[in-house]
C-alpha cells in the first residue's frame, strides 16, 4: 500500500526546487512577523545545510519514504529540532508541491530551449557549409524540384524555432507563483505572496488559490511542446534513415551513432535515428497520459494530480536527450554530395523550367505543359536526360526552342532560378540564413 | 477510389478563405507584372463574382468533386474562360491549400477566443452575484475549508484565461504566409510575398518554402489548446453533474439543458453537462490523430497532410460548441445557496481556525493540532457541530479557549479569515474580481 | 550516446526469460547436431549456473551495459570460455529478444489475469454479503431505480470478466514462437523450431520469419487490455470517491487506503482510489505510445522496436498494482448500508411502479405516466415521500388506486419486482451470482 | 441547444438495426403475454412497413430530429396510432440503443473481417506469383539478407490474420444481448431475454442490467482492432511509398492510385498509399477518444455514452476503406522484379553465407566472421561484388576457401539456403503459403 502511494522514486529530483521554495517561504515568514527574525534565520540556515548535505551526498533519501518533501522535512528536523515545524506555518503540502514542480519545470524548459537552440546552431552551421549542395527536393518522396541541402536543413531550423516559441510561451504561463495559496483557500496568516514570488523568480502570483493548487495546464503545455519537438525530430530521423540506404546514399552517419557487424562492415544501421523516431511514442504517450489524468477532475486538489510528475519527467527527459542526439548525428554526418548531384541528373526536375521558357516565348501555359510532357515522355523512352537532349531533338517538339534554353536546364540553373523570397535558390537561402542567424542571436 | 481521395465533404468550408487567398495572389501578379493589369483585374472581378455566387447560393459544389479548390477553379473558368488559368501562375496547390487553411484557422481561433471570452464574462457576472455565497471548498471531494461560490467560479475564469493565452500564442505562430512558396521550392517568377501577406493580414512570410508547404504545427497547437479548453470544461461539467445530485443539491440546472421524464419530474438529468464531459474524447482524439499523422513524415508535402483538416475542424467545432453550451448552463443555473450554507454547518471545516486560535494563544503548533483533533473526535461522537459546542465543553480540552473563540468558528468568519492574496475571503475575492474584469477588458 | 541506446535499465527484468529461451535453443542445437551433445550440455549447464548466480545475487548486471542479453552473454562466457559463442549459432539478437519478450509478457499476462480473478473473487464475496442491501441505482448520477449493492458490484465482475477474456485472447496470439527466425530471413542451419516452441510452452511457431522479428501486436494488445482494465477501475474509483463524500456517505474507506490529518480526523481522503483513477493516464499513454511507435515502420526489424518494452512494462505494472489496490480497498470498505437505505426514502424511484400499477388496472400507459407525474409534483410541493402519501391523497389523483398499492411502493418491493433475467431483484441477482461463481471456477 | 444534444446525423445509420431489435421485442412481448397476440402482430407489421418505407425512400428522417430512435417511433405512430406506444413496454431507450449499436457493430465487424480476408486473398495470390522474386530483406532499412517478394508479402498476411482474430474475439464479446435490461435495473414485466437474444443472433444475454446499459468495451475493442489494422496498413503503405521512389524502383503503382502531372509524366505520386498512412491518425484518435470518454464514468447510463457512435463509425469506416484501397493498390501494382534483382548484386547480403562456409570448414565462428569482414572491406575498396571476386583473391584471405564456395554466394543460392521453418527460402515459403491458404479457407 505504501509502495503504491509513495512517489519518492519519481519526485526525488525535486529536492533542490523544494528547498528553494522553502527558503523563500521561511524568509517571508520572518519578514511579515509570522515567525521571529531568529526563527526565520534558523530555518533558512537549516534548509541551506540540508541542501549542502544532499549535494555532498551526506544526506540521502530513504527509498521507502513517502515523497521528497517529507524526507526534506525529516532532514530539517534532524538539524533544527522542533523549530523546523514552524516552516509549515501558512503553507500546505498542496501549494508547496505546486511551487516546487513549477520551479523544476521552469528549469527544465530552459534547459530544453537551450538544447533546441544548440541544435538550431548546428543546422545553421551545416547550412552555411552546404549553400551550394544541390539535391532533389521531394514531394510524396518523389523528385519534384532541386533544392539545396542548406535550404532543406533550414526547414528544420524554423520548425525548431516554433518549438522554442512554444517553450517560451509555456514558460510565461507556468511562471506564476502558487505559494501562499495553502491547502486550497488561502490562509489567515498575513503572507506576502509577492515577496516569495519575487525571490523565486516568478513573474507574478496565481490570482486564485483553488486554481493555484489544482492547475496542471503547464504540464500538458510542456508535454505538447515536447510532442511537437519529437514530431519534428521524427521527420528528420525518418529522412536520415531513408537517406542512409544504399539506394539513396545521401548521407553516411558516423560510426558512433550507428551499429554494424564485424561481418558486414558496409552495413551501418542508423540505430540512433531509429531510436529518436521511436521515442516519439514516449512523448505522445506522456501527453495523452497527462490529458487523461486531468479529464473530469473536480476542484480542487485531488491525489490523481500526483501522477503529473512521472509523465512530465518522462516526456521532458526523453525529448531533451533526443534533441542532443540529433545534433550529434548531424554534426558527424557525411553528406553524400556527389550522390545528391547524380540524383538530379536526368530526373526531369527541370521540366517546369522548360515549360516556363516556352511560356515566356509566348506559348500559352497549358500548351507549354503539353509540349514538355511529350518531350519528357520521349526522353523516358530513349532513356536520356532532358538536359542531354540535343537542341535539334528539342526543336522537333517546338520551333520556339532555341540554343538559349540549354543553360536553363542544368540543375544548378534550375535551382538558382527559384529565388523568390524563402525559395530554394542560393541567393534566397543566403537571405534566409542571415535571418536564421539573427533569430539565434535573439 | 475517387471517393477515397476526395476531400470536398471536409474542405468545402474553406471556400471563402480560398477566394481571399486567390484575390490577393491575382492582385500581386498584376502588381509585379507577371500578368497584365487587365488580366489581374479580370481575375479579381471573376473571383469576387464566384464569391457572390456561392454566398447567394447560385453556385454549388459537386458532391463528387475532388476538393473545394478544384471546384472554385471550375467556377472561375466558367466565368472567365482561359484567362482563369493565369491565376495558377507562380502558385501551386501546395501553397494555396496551406494559405487557405491558415486563413480559415485564424478566423476560427478568433471565434473560439471570443466564445471563451463570453464564458469568462458569464463567470465574472456570476462571481459578482455570489461574492458572499459560501460553500465547502473540497480537496479529494471532501470538505476542506469554506470558499465562496465567486471564488470557485473564478478558478475557472483563470483556466479559461490561460486558454485564451494559448489561442493567442497559436495565432501568432500560424499567422505567417506560405503563399509564394509554390510546390516546395519557391518560384522563378518575381512574386512579392510581403504584398500578399499584408493583404491577407499575415504578420510575415514563412522564411522557408519547404517548411511553408509541409508545416502543420498550427493544427496540433490549436488542437492542444482545444484539448485544454475541454479539460477545463470537463472539470466544470463533472462538478455540475455532482452538484446536481439530490445528495449535494448545490445547483439546479435549467430545463433547457437537462432532460427529464413525465413520470419522474424531480429527476433532471444533466445531459448537456454530460455531453460536454464526453466530448472531451473528441478533442483528445483529434489531437492524438494529428500528432500521429505527422509522425515520421519526410519533407516536403505528402498527401497524408490532407487529413489535417478533418481533425482540425472536428476539434474546433466540438470545443467551441461546448464553450457556448457551458455558458448557457451557467447563466441559467440556480445555485443551491441554502444547501451550500447547510453543508458547511458542522462539517468541521473550521477546525484549522480553532487550532490557529490556540497557536496564537501560545500553544505550540503540533499540540494545538492534537487538542483540536480530540475536540473534533468528541463532536463526532456526540454528533454536534464544532461551532455548536458549549464554551465550557471546549474548555475541558484546553483552558486557553475563551469566549472570543466563538465568533471565529462560524463559517462566514472562517471564510473571511482567508484574506491572503488570492484567498477565499470576500475581501480577497473582490480584489481578484477586479483583476478578472481588467483581463476581460484587455 | 551509449546511455541513449542502452536498455539495461528497462530490460534487466527479462533475464530469466532470456535464459529460458537460450536453454531451449542450446538443447535443440544439440538435438539436431549443429553442436555436439557435449557442447549442448555444457551450454545448458552454463546457462543454468548463470541463472543460479543471478537468482542468488552472485552475479549482477553492469548499469552501463548495453542490455540484458549482452550481460548474460558476458556471464556465460566467463563461465564457459569460447564455447559460449556456439550458443549464437542459428540465432540472432532479433529472434532472441522477441522470444524473451514474449515469454516474459506471457508470464505477466498470467499474473495479471490471476490478479483480476482475485478482484472478481472479492466482488463475489461482497455481493453475497450484500444481496439485500438496497441503494439508489443511478443514471446521469441521478436516482433512477433501486438496485442492490450486490447487483452494483457484480456489474464490475462482468467488466473484469471481459478483461480476463481479452487477456486470454491476447495470450493465445502472443504465445507463438519466433525462435529460429534468426535476423529476419530464417537460417541455413537445420533448426527444429517446433522443438524449442514445445519446450518453451509456445502453442506453435510464427510462420513467417520477417513477421516473427518485427511483430509487436502483442504489446499493443496487452496494453489495450490494460487500458480497459483501468477504464473499469477508474469508474469504480470514481464511485468510491463520490460515495465517500459526507453528502453520499455510501462507503467509508479503511484508514489504510485513505489519508487524514490529526486536526480533522473526520476527513478521510480517498487517496488510493484517486491514484487508481489517475493512473488510468499511464495506461492510456502507454497504449498510445506503443501505437505511435509502430506507425509507418517498414519491415523488418528496426531499432524503434526497442521502445516496446518500457511502454509494456509501464502499462502492465501500473494496471496490476491498481487491480490489487482496488481489491484491498473493497475488502476493507465499510458500506453505508443505513445511508443507502435512507437515500431511497422519498426519492421517487418507485414512481414507475405506481405507473405500472395503474397500467395493470387498465389505464393507458401514457395517461398513467401523466397521473403519476402529477402525484410526484404534489409530493415535491408537500415535501412528502410517495410511499408516505395517504391512500386518500393518492385516490384524489386516480380512483383506480386502492389499498393494494401501498406495499408495492416500498423500496424493497420496488427492488424485488425487477426480477427479469439480469435484473436488480435479489431473486435475479442470486441467479447472476451463481453464474459468476461458475465463471470464477472456470 | 437541440443541435448540441441531437445525434441524428450520426446515428441515422442505425435505423435497420433499431427496427430489427424492435421487431424481436414486439414478438417477445406477444409471446409472454405482455401485449396481446394481435397487438404484437400489429407492431411487427408496422415496424416492417416502416422498414420498407425507409428502404424505398418513402420515409425520411427530419434533420432536426433528436435521434434515429425517436424518428422511427414517430414513423411507427403515424402508421399504427396509439398502439405504437405499447412497443416501449418493458424496454427503455438505454437497452434499446445498446441493442441497436451492438447489432450494427456486429454487422460492421463482419464486413470488416470480410474486407481483411479479401486483402489476405490478394496477398496470397501475389505471393504465389512471386515465389521466386528475390529482393533485399531489410533491417533498419539496410540490406540484410535476400528474401522473396512472396515471403515479404506473406508477412502482411499474418499480421492481417491476427487482425481477423482480434475482430472475431471482439465479436464474441459484443454478441451478447442487453435487451430486456430496461433503463438500468431490469423490469417487472416477465420478459424473455433469451428469446429476443436468439431472434437477434446474440449468443447469450448480458447477465447484469447495469452493465448491459453502460458497457462500451466493445467500442474500444473494435477501435483497437481497427488501430492495429491501420498500423499494419501504415507499414505497408510506407513501404510502397519508399519502393516507389526512383532510388528504389521496387514497385510502380497504377495510375488509378497515383496522381501525376501533364508536365512531369514520370512523377507518379503515391497518393493513395499516403492517405492510407495518414488515416492511421483517424484510427488512433478514435480509439483514444473512446477511452477518454469512458474514463471515470460512474454507473450506469450517462449521456456521455452518446459519443461512442461517432468515434466507432469514424474508426470503422476509415479503416475499412483503407483495407479495400490497399488491396486495389497491390492488385494493380507492377513490381520492379529486375530492380529488385539488381539491388541484390554486390550488396554483400551473402557475407553471412561465406562465414558459414568457413565455419563448416572448421574455422571457429568468430574467426570466420573476422575473415569475411576483411574480404568485404577489400571488395568495398575495390568496388567489386563479393560474388564477383576471383577464387584466387578469396583464397588470399583464407586457404580454406575452395571452388565449391562460388555457387553458394549467388543471391538465389543464399535465398535458397534459408529453408528453416518460416524462412525465406522458396521451399519454406511454399509450405508457408499452403498454411496461409488453409487459413483463408477456415
Amino acid at each position: 500500500m505504501e509502495a503504491f502511494t509513495a512517489s519518492i522514486d519519481v519526485d526525488a529530483r525535486l529536492w533542490e526546487a523544494d528547498l528553494r521554495g522553502s527558503i523563500a517561504h521561511a524568509r517571508m515568514l520572518g519578514a511579515v512577523g509570522v515567525v521571529s527574525a531568529e526563527e526565520s534565520q534558523a530555518l533558512i540556515r537549516g534548509l541551506e545545510a540540508v541542501r549542502d548535505d544532499i549535494s555532498a551526498g551526506r544526506a540521502t533519501f530513504a527509498p521507502t519514504a513517502e515523497d521528497v518533501h517529507s524526507e526534506i522535512e525529516r532532514l530539517l528536523k534532524e538539524k533544527l529540532g522542533p523549530v523546523a515545524g514552524k516552516l509549515h506555518t501558512a503553507r500546505s503540502r498542496n501549494d508547496q508541491v505546486a511551487t516546487a514542480t513549477r520551479l523544476y519545470a521552469r528549469d527544465q524548459v530552459d534547459a530544453m530551449a537551450a538544447e533546441v537552440n544548440a541544435l538550431q546552431t548546428t543546422l545553421v552551421g551545416l547550412a552555411q557549409a552546404h549553400l551550394d549542395t544541390a539535391l532533389p527536393g521531394l514531394t510524396h518522396l518523389q523528385h519534384a524540384q532541386p533544392v539545396s541541402l542548406a535550404h532543406h536543413l533550414l526547414a528544420y531550423f524554423w520548425m525548431l524555432d516554433r518549438d522554442r516559441g512554444r517553450l517560451a510561451d509555456a514558460r510565461v504561463r507556468l511562471n506564476q507563483s502558487p505559494l501562499g495559496s495553502a491547502a486550497l483557500a488561502g490562509t489567515p496568516f498575513p503572507v506576502d505572496r509577492e515577496m516569495t514570488a519575487r525571490e523565486l523568480g516568478f513573474q507574478g502570483v496565481i490570482p486564485n488559490s483553488l486554481d493555484a493548487v489544482s492547475d496542471r495546464d503547464f504540464v500538458v503545455e510542456i508535454l505538447n511542446a515536447c510532442a511537437l519537438v519529437m514530431t519534428h525530430l521524427s521527420r528528420l530521423a525518418e529522412e536520415l534513415v531513408v537517406w542512409s540506404t544504399p539506394e539513396f546514399g545521401f548521407v553516411e552517419l558516423d560510426d558512433t551513432v550507428t551499429t554494424g557487424s564485424s561481418i558486414m562492415p558496409q552495413k551501418k544501421n542508423p540505430d540512433v535515428a531509429e531510436l529518436v523516431r521511436g521515442r516519439t511514442g514516449r512523448a505522445y504517450g506522456a501527453l495523452m497520459g497527462a490529458l487523461t489524468l486531468l479529464k473530469g477532475l473536480p476542484l480542487s486538489y485531488n491525489r490523481d494530480l500526483q501522477e503529473d510528475k512521472g509523465l512530465l519527467f518522462q516526456g521532458l527527459d526523453s525529448a531533451r536527450a533526443c534533441v542532443r542526439m540529433t545534433a550529434l548525428m548531424l554534426e558527424r554526418a557525411r553528406f553524400g554530395v556527389t550522390r545528391m548531384a547524380q540524383a538530379l541528373e536526368g530526373d526531369f526536375s527541370n521540366a517546369t523550367d522548360l515549360a516556363d521558357y516556352l511560356a515566356r516565348k509566348g506559348l500559352p501555359f497549358r500548351e507549354a505543359h503539353a509540349v514538355v510532357g511529350q518531350i519528357v515522355r520521349h526522353c523516358l523512352g530513349e532513356k536520356v536526360a532532358l538536359e542531354a537532349l540535343a537542341l535539334a531533338e528539342l526543336q522537333r517538339f517546338s520551333p520556339l526552342i532555341q540554343a538559349d534554353v540549354k543553360p536553363l536546364l542544368h540543375p544548378k540553373a534550375v535551382l538558382a532560378a527559384r529565388k523568390s523570397q524563402g525559395g530554394a535558390a542560393p541567393d534566397a537561402v543566403r537571405v534566409q540564413l542571415a535571418l536564421a542567424q539573427k533569430r539565434l542571436g535573439a
